[in-house]
């Protein structure tokens, strides 16, 4: 683009006259726009549910990384006594210029060990702990470079082996729901057939509703769309709990190298949408919902943490002496 | 766009394959974008300087609004015996499908009396209020629907017929210099010849320098713009002081109904960059910098307010008990 043109389509000037009328702040969007591509984007993604379910592939497959390049796989013994260790794994990556700093949030182990009872706890913990830092960082006196590390989605692995949910599916998902996003998985849909997905599916969206699971919400698209952009979005609104199938393994399918899994009776093809949802949560989770997804986290999930420690501290016998100095921390720790 | 082109544009599929190396975190700047349109924009202006230098009219020209339909003028005595009064004015209006919900705040009457002794103070107090309103909603419980009137920019209206700044000019200019982005403007341009301008600008860039008048810095443009924008953008910037005429006439030059001044040497074309820089102020008021406007306020002018408040406040013999519970007014008085 010429400056020229650049600088006529932020104040385009049209042959009929209209120039007139036009003031020009029609280009504020395009002003959004820029600043947010200088400044680059930040997403952090939790993934949860049981061993061997195939979470760092997926990831992986979603953002064409690398996770864990030397993991070092436990056997079941170490995998028994090992707690829910909760690990963190930053990398910047870059698109057509646009930078994104995605932080993935491992929890490995879960559901190990044989009683797991409040297994869901060191991940609530995390995610509370990531509110903490920010309300604290927020009520400080240096607000310029505030890290901020709150979960803005957590992927949920259901097992496909299972008739449904099981009782710990429920208590983990119930845990979580109100302090982040979450969107359940069937994990390893290759080895369920069509009709098995579709049963399974049926039956998980049947107990997420029984069982008062608040799962994240995708949008409704704007009315103003048209009716075949809003047929594909109830399509892939349909399709959940979407059945997922990950792979760091590039194979040959007809011709083209594809992500995929070789198999005796044939080739699995990780972005084939005949062959599972993945295409579906990757153009739902990153190409539409991403910035929803981060919105929601702090309009709804941080202020709802932050009303209750307001309303926890506030409500002591002993307030408003030394629980409102809590509440100022962030600012008191940087000044006294 | 069809629903297939836009669902394309958002995950682009290439011919040559590129479509595996693709992850889609590109679309994250059209999310905001989307985003942004959905939910609207907000920006308050502040007008400030003489009476009678058009100010309502210069408004009136860059929004193509009508700010005071039935506006009393006041004569000599009622003026000298007014005193500096702020007035708010709100209009929503809209473009291109974008959404802005307009303030105004003009300061009529500032400079009409004699002794003109800290004329600035009604200015300064005003936007320090809004300061702390935000900062007693931001701190509050419910932080979901914020009114925010914080004033974005004020366009200081320098008078034509002098030579250069005035005492009053340096001091409300300095004023304001650390609670707002002052743009300073010579006002009434067609006074002045091509020559008497350029001078009267040089003059007033020396003595703005000379006096430590803080103005609002146009940032620079980013390093990989190619040379013809960064030269448009350089000449911009060499105009300030910008040299304005407003105008809510409609007059007919060389064809065309434009808005200006008609007088019986030829007409004056606001629009006309030989004329004045009546589209360079718009240009780079509302087409290139209006959010970067909005971002120093938030981050730099609002930012040093709150720390400001949080010192003085942590500071005071009365620290913590009291004071404390001064800065947490917002949380406290919705709850107590």
């Amino acid at each position: 683009m010429t400056a020229n043109s650049r600088y006529r389509s932020r104040a385009p000037r049209s042959d009929d006259g209209e120039e007139k009328d036009y003031v020009g702040f029609a280009t504020l969007p395009n002003q959004v726009h820029r600043k947010s591509v200088k400044k680059g984007f930040d997403f952090t993604l939790m993934v949860a549910g049981e061993s061997g379910l195939g979470k760092s592939t997926l990831v992986n497959s979603l953002f064409l990384t690398d996770l864990h390049k030397d993991r070092k796989l436990l056997n079941a013994e170490e995998r028994i006594s090992q707690t829910v260790e909760i690990m963190k794994h930053t990398v910047d990556i870059e698109e057509k210029g646009v930078k994104l700093k995605l932080t993935i949030v491992d929890t490995p182990g879960f559901g190990d060990a044989v009683n797991n009872t409040e297994c869901w706890r060191a991940v609530t913990d995390y995610i509370d702990q990531q509110f903490e830092h920010y309300f604290r960082d927020e009520s400080g006196l240096n607000r310029k470079n505030i890290q901020d590390n709150r979960v803005h989605c957590c992927l949920y692995f259901i097992p496909p082996f299972g008739h449904g949910l099981r009782p710990v599916d429920i208590e983990f998902m119930k845990a979580l729901q109100d302090k982040v996003n979450v969107v359940p998985l069937i994990a390893k849909a290759d080895c369920l057939t069509p009709s098995e997905i579709k049963k399974l599916k049926e039956r998980l969206r049947e107990e997420i509703d029984k069982y008062g699971i608040k799962i994240y919400q995708f949008p409704d698209c704007d009315s103003d769309e048209d009716e075949e952009f809003k047929r594909q979005d109830k399509e892939l609104k349909e399709s959940t709990p979407f059945a997922v199938i990950g792979s760091n393994t590039v194979v040959e399918a007809r011709g083209q190298r594809v992500r995929g899994r070789l198999y005796p009776w044939g080739i699995v093809e990780v972005e084939n949408p005949a062959h599972c949802d993945f295409v579906k949560l990757r153009t739902i989770l990153i190409r539409t919902h991403m910035h929803d997804l981060k919105d929601i986290t702090s309009d709804c999930h941080y202020e709802n943490y932050r009303a209750q420690c307001i309303q926890t501290m506030t409500s002591s016998p002993d307030f408003p002496s030394i629980q409102l100095a809590n509440i100022m921390h962030g600012a008191l720790f940087k000044l006294l």
